[in-house]
């Protein structure tokens, strides 16, 4: 017994490695990955055996070998059975995502709804609705869901599923997880964070250095992203950009402080009660006066609030995502003019503000992307029938 | 030769396992090191022998052997020999410790002297003096200083060893290291870095969880300190807590920003020109009201300012050092009064904030402690003999 316990284990770590061989540099052939991982070649065709059985890898045709020149069969990671769902509860729209085991979105949903004028109850109920119709166009699709992520608008507490506070929901001590209930493990994320992952796995990658990507909403977040990990805070909570004190007497925030870069740049201080961002991309695009001011005052707060950020954080590049992507064009000047303004003299290196990749999906890929690295650190949890 | 060189690089980690063990758990018996490090007992012996030899290692009387029982010699860290040099250019003073390789401080200088006053040249010039006394000092005791490192009061680039801005000296891009020339490998490093390293080898440790130490001088730098290591963010120019947006419109700072942090907290701000801490604590302590009410106005714009570090890094603790430490009975209170109004609503956990237990010796100290760590690091560099 101890003997088929510690079989499993190594059984475990070693479908892991082959796995993650295969999403780092596949197609590679059996010998290839032999030589990369450092296990027998009769454990490695066994291993992708098992692989290929669980609907984690394929084979493509046939590669060069690199090393002896001979052509092999090549096998890369399949997308055509395990996936994953990502999730999103934000202030004003309910968004999911199916993303199969390559990162390739299959299913794409977004539910516009003003979730402030609903209790916790019915917005989470109306996202399981939309869970369980993912779920269900997913099995059509052969697709079996490993698990789901949920991002939040908001500090969360990650071992137990609860928000701790998501001040623009209104939402205090949620227990998110429970009561969402779904037929699959669930796990709860700070929306900021998950979309600095999903601006990692599906945007801009590890090409930008270490990045500070910026989720505009009605709120504002951000996640550092450091040496391709995140940088969560000792309670996971790092990252509240929104609440930086651009002006200590400034408005009062929903927080409880005051004067924070929500009061000033988050979507309800750019937009008229009502308005959608689509009006106001509208009004930029014919030149509206107003419009643009609007957006070159958030800019220039957003800017206050980055110089604090790179003098605490020290980030290579900024990224800006959520509502800033499509508002790009009109709010990164200012931004930009005011780091340099504040920067310039004491670093040699001011920061590159740059646009997300990904926009406002950034969260729920995120969220996806996060369950997909789980399936890929640890493939056996996941394989379809029991091992023992 | 290949061999040779095979065989020093094993020599030179096995020594390096060795006297971490004695510094993390010491003092332990060679049975015990054996154990713990998973060496043979003659490898260890061989190790300990050579340890001593070096002057890194000592046999101390008999312990008690956990495991089995029997009594035995048991070896520790020796502070008799070897030894590192710490060295502070800071705005108003120059200061140098040596500190023995069991983190005991044996030699302690402080000249007080205005450095905005002259150039890097003679002020670095003062300095050399300085650390040559205090080598000539170390040699009278019996020790033999490994390496040196300097504290700075703005960013550093360490590959160089320059400066690349000062703004409280008025320094810009001055290569610090090769015009110190000291006789001695040289580090060159940010102060407030130093400063929170300091704070965790010689004072609160790791008992604080992942704690940010604020160095208030002149200027104002923080330090992060997570999972024992300290987040430098991607040039290591994170932390620079004193050029925190405070106030967007607020007085222009020395940096080339406005409102800055170090404008409403920094030692200029709390003193009228000329006058020392000392000063303002004799007046603090007779009750003069114009006194408290300058450290209230210090602590209020402090609290600002950490209640947006908070909000961006997530620390379970803040470390007030530096002149805050001293002032602490006067700042700590609105400082933490901002922290808790801003904070309280959001989030479960404001974090403490406490006085660095090594206070304005945290920067010097943890300067003298980081040539420590690369001793312990790799002790065959720093051996007394050529090995081959």
């Amino acid at each position: 017994m101890a003997q088929a316990v510690r079989h499993d284990a190594m059984r475990a770590g070693n479908l892991a490695v082959v796995l993650g061989e295969l999403d780092r540099r596949g197609p590679l052939t059996r010998a290839a990955l032999a030589e990369n991982t450092g296990l027998t070649k009769t454990t490695v065709s066994k291993l992708v055996a098992d692989l290929i059985d669980a609907g984690m890898a394929v084979e493509s045709g046939a590669v060069r070998d690199g090393e002896r020149g001979r052509p092999g069969v090549a096998v890369h990671l399949s997308g055509h059975r395990v996936a994953a769902l990502g999730l999103e509860i934000n202030v004003d729209y309910l968004a999911a995502r199916v993303v199969d085991l390559t990162r390739t979105v299959r299913l794409v949903r977004t539910q516009p709804v003003d979730n402030r004028s609903s209790s916790p109850d019915e917005v989470i109920g109306r996202l399981r609705e939309l869970a369980d119709g993912m779920l269900g166009e997913a099995a059509g699709l052969g697709l079996s869901v490993a698990g789901a992520a949920l991002a939040l608008p908001g500090p969360v507490d990650r071992s137990t599923g609860t928000v701790h506070s998501a001040p623009n929901l209104g939402w205090r001590q949620v227990a998110v997880a429970d009561m969402l209930d779904l037929p699959l493990p669930v796990v709860v994320d700070n929306e900021a964070n998950l979309a600095a992952l999903g601006e990692l796995w599906f945007g801009s990658g590890t090409s930008l250095g270490d990045f500070l990507h910026v989720s505009g909403e009605i709120g504002i977040g951000a996640g550092l992203v450091v040496g391709g990990e995140l940088f969560r805070g000792a309670h996971g909570f790092a990252g509240e950009l929104g609440h930086v004190v651009v002006s200590p007497d400034g408005p009062e925030c929903r927080c409880g402080g005051r004067g924070c870069l929500e009061r000033y740049a988050g979507q309800d201080a750019l937009l008229p009660p009502g308005a959608e961002i689509g009006d106001l991309l509208v009004r930029l695009s014919s030149g509206d006066r107003p419009a643009k001011e609007a957006c070159e005052r958030a800019g220039a707060a957003l800017g206050i609030a980055l110089t604090t950020a790179v003098n605490l954080l020290d980030p290579d590049t900024i990224v800006l995502g959520g509502i800033f992507a499509p508002l790009f064009p009109w709010v990164s000047g200012p931004a930009e003019e005011a780091l340099r303004a504040r920067l310039g003299h004491m670093r040699a290196h001011v920061p590159a503000v740059v646009v997300s990749r990904v926009g406002a999906d950034a969260a729920t890929l995120g969220a996806a992307g996060q369950v997909v690295q789980r399936v890929i650190a640890d493939p056996m949890s996941f394989l379809p029938t029991p091992q023992r």
